[in-house]
């Protein structure tokens, strides 16, 4: 039912919006014969959230894949954290983070593409299912290529994988533009389709080449390969900064604004905010269970050695795991507030941008170290130099990924207007409440830290108490934002401003559109 | 611009319902007041739809987690497969089974408490994280249970994690009811919604009193405490059962028609589509990621192994890993595939009833041990009685999944008019090509098992070939399906019937439409 009235919005949106443009060029024509035709031969398209919600969930079960080798590194009991920590830091850490920003980078490609193509068919589905296969092994070649940076082997099942997504990506688009009732209302009705479809296999096919020539390199020369496959990666940043740069030197304004929608790498192109949500629900469910995954594997005990090490006695055996079920549910509460934070924000926001997505990514990637970072914090014996160190890692990552979150608000707010709901804006009810969850975490995790700096003896005992203290916090956090506005008005402005009651006075006029959406 | 267009046709329809039924009764008044009072003191609600899907990841995650214990059972080389794989059967892919079972029975409840509860707000998405935080620990529970039977921490963890979970539903519930404007909008203009709130809380509780029951039966006789655990999680279907044999023995109607929309536990009660399909996604997409996982983590070749073992050739190492990798491709593709199949279902699905659910369930968790079959059949050496055998469950478990999505299908078409699309009714435009996909995998299975049979020693290319040709006929099934119709047509009716006619005169009514849904 509710998806019937929804279409026929969007057809009674789309035979508007053609009216009212007054153009029924050729191409339209062409359209809407090649519509009746397919229909004829009893073509059917098929909407694409569901293959892109799927697409989102795989790409963000790969993205946090990589933790587990770090995760499941072994310390040495004897063996000093600080040195095990610089060894991982060299290179496990830094292929998870890698990997995580080149499976992104896929992401986001991703993206694009489904922006421009909205509705699919079986033969796309397909071929979609195809190009996953292959981004879910780009993390294996990668690691292969930093376990073994100095053999080509590593470079070349990389570079293969990346052309084969590429290509396929174009086959994608060229299937697309030869049945344009499966493109983007946008570009279906936009005249110079022709110019479209060349910008964008342009965009896609720039990367395959790029990779082919590393390849050919990495027979001559290979550590010239990887500056170039670094430079693809970033290349859309580059080449955005020195549009910027020439733009800020000539003063020149945006060559053609029509071509600037899709495949414009520019900090306010937009980005599905829907994807957005679904891939971060990916990644943070993926990581609030990875611990749980560990548990269910490892730590049910052996009947045999429960037998003959605590003579049957089961409660002793699993208080030998009492620290990782206490850095499970750390972590799942972690997780599962930042998540609820996440949410409360993506709430407010009605556009998402590139710049956003960015700083998301961000976030995502510091998420993704938490299960670790508790679990080394039960790891160790109480009180020892490991043992704070620990808690102050996570202390860290707590406060990069809330800082991250918060910046992703800041960026909205540069451009509130259209990024966010009038509620959040500055000066709007709910911009404080929003703040103060925003900022929390952050603050939270800094004082940890700077308590267990100063109370080293009590750190465990700390962090346990911040733990079990921020569910809490956040579930009376509107009351402490009210009572703590309440006492700042007091100390500055004993009156209220007129300001505020034209704000409040605004509030009655969405009484039911806040309680239906 | 969507959503509010969304919101505003829900607005519209509230009213008109409540217009229509012409009661404005102190109930809607009370709402009334209680929406305006709450907006006054800037109490916000929030769409669902996040919160679900963020749970519906954590779940399908959880529920196939338990067949990891199951894949990394290691075979020793010179025992037999039979009797290994019988030692698993008895215990390991049991408790996967099960779990996967009582994870769905925690899904099925939570689908139903939130197709009350459609808008929240902050407390209740907390409130939700904690349910989400026990049900995420019920697996390792269970697994304690089928470990050590005879222990009863086992029992006392599972009982108290259920009961608490119960407990939070209940609160959830409450609240929902003392904050009307969170509710379903059919009980919101309800005239009993007293008479609601106690059939859903006493619902909802009878499964915590149970297991308070289990958790004293466990201290005096434990094995009574198994009975009754296994009697609450069949229970709905036990008393659904017992009151369709009361129903057609006395011949009597259903009781009060207002009560049986929720919690009736009837076979055609409906199951949120969206829910059923995140979940399904979830399960898929780990399934499909499961082997990768393990190959990032241990398939990544040691240097100074490389080194010593292989004289520094890469390329050799990685040929010892050569099964995991054809393993990874098939069954990602098989998985893949499986999905799309589920995908392709669903488009024509415009209602889910419980039983279709179960259905659903049921060939997930089928799906859910082929990565185990698929790493079976690449881990024995050429032509050996454990490879064949090894292919033959492959073949099992593709079976069950496919014939249970068929079985969807058959339950779907049963009451077509309600649930399918018209266009797959039977004798509907795509109801032979929907068809003809849902039989393909199944059909193939079944052909590869008995072909393995008769050809023993050519077991392995001859699945190979399987699973490199099932993706091609996919892509060309349409043509297939329409040669296979038009030559049962010459063959039987060599004269197009009349019916057939009318059927494609309907077609171009609704050309449109198809595009863009």
């Amino acid at each position: 039912m509710e998806e019937n009235e929804d279409s026929e919005i969007i057809e009674h949106h789309v035979n508007e919006e053609m009216e009212k443009k007054g153009f029924r060029t050729r191409h339209t024509h062409l359209f809407l014969e090649s519509v009746t035709l397919s229909e004829r031969e009893g073509y059917s398209t098929q909407p694409s959230h569901r293959l892109l919600a799927y697409s989102d969930a795989l790409i963000s079960i790969i993205a946090t894949v990589m933790i587990l080798p770090v995760a499941h590194t072994k310390f040495q009991d004897n063996e000093e954290l600080k040195e095990s920590l610089q060894q991982l830091l060299s290179t496990k850490i830094a292929v998870y983070l890698m990997t995580f920003l080149i499976v992104t980078v896929a992401w986001a490609a991703h993206i694009r593409l489904f922006q421009v193509i909205e509705r699919i068919d079986d033969c796309l589905a397909l071929l979609n299912l195809a190009c996953m296969m292959l981004i879910t092994f780009l993390p294996y070649t990668f690691s292969l290529m930093a376990t073994f940076p100095e053999n080509i082997l590593g470079i070349l099942l990389f570079c293969t994988c990346v052309i084969v997504i590429g290509l396929i990506q174009a086959v994608i688009v060229a299937y697309g533009f030869s049945h344009p009732f499966l493109l983007n209302d946008q570009i279906q009705i936009s005249e110079n389709q022709g110019f479209y479809k060349r910008h964008i296999l342009k965009v896609i096919l720039r990367v395959p080449a790029f990779c082919f020539i590393a390849i050919i390199f990495s027979f001559i020369f290979f550590p010239l390969s990887y500056v170039l496959l670094a430079f693809v990666t970033f290349l859309p940043y580059i080449s955005q900064s020195l549009k910027w740069c020439r733009s800020k030197a000539i003063g020149q304004l945006e060559d053609t604004p029509d071509s600037m929608l899709f495949y414009s790498y520019h900090p306010n192109e937009p980005l599905s905010k829907e994807r957005v949500e679904a891939f971060s629900d990916g990644v943070y469910a993926i990581v609030a269970t990875l611990l749980i995954l560990d548990i269910c594997e490892d730590n049910v005990p052996d009947p045999t050695e429960v037998h003959h090490k605590f003579s049957g006695s089961l409660i002793e055996a699993l208080q030998d795991f009492g620290p990782e079920f206490l850095a499970y549910f750390g972590s799942f509460a972690t997780v599962g507030l930042l998540w609820f934070v996440h949410h409360s924000l993506f709430l407010h926001v009605t556009k998402a941008t590139r710049l956003m997505g960015l700083l998301n990514t961000f976030s995502l990637a510091f998420v993704g170290g938490l299960p670790l970072a508790y679990e080394l914090t039960h790891e160790f014996p109480r009180n020892s130099r490991n043992e704070l160190e620990a808690i102050q890692i996570s202390c860290v990552i707590i406060f990069f990924a809330g800082i991250f979150q918060l910046a992703i608000w800041v960026a909205a707010l540069f451009d509130e207007r259209e990024t966010l709901h009038p509620y959040v804006h500055y000066g709007g009810r709910d911009h404080a409440f929003m703040f103060a969850k925003l900022a929390l975490y952050p603050c939270v995790a800094l004082g940890t830290f700077f308590v267990t700096c100063a109370l080293s003896k009590f750190s465990a005992p700390v962090f346990h108490l911040t733990q079990i203290g921020v569910p809490f916090v956040f579930l009376l956090l509107r009351l402490l934002v009210r009572l703590g506005l309440a006492i700042l008005r007091r100390l500055f402005c004993p009156t209220p401003p007129p300001t505020h009651n034209a704000l409040e006075e605004e509030d009655p006029r969405l009484p039911f559109n806040d309680l239906v959406t």
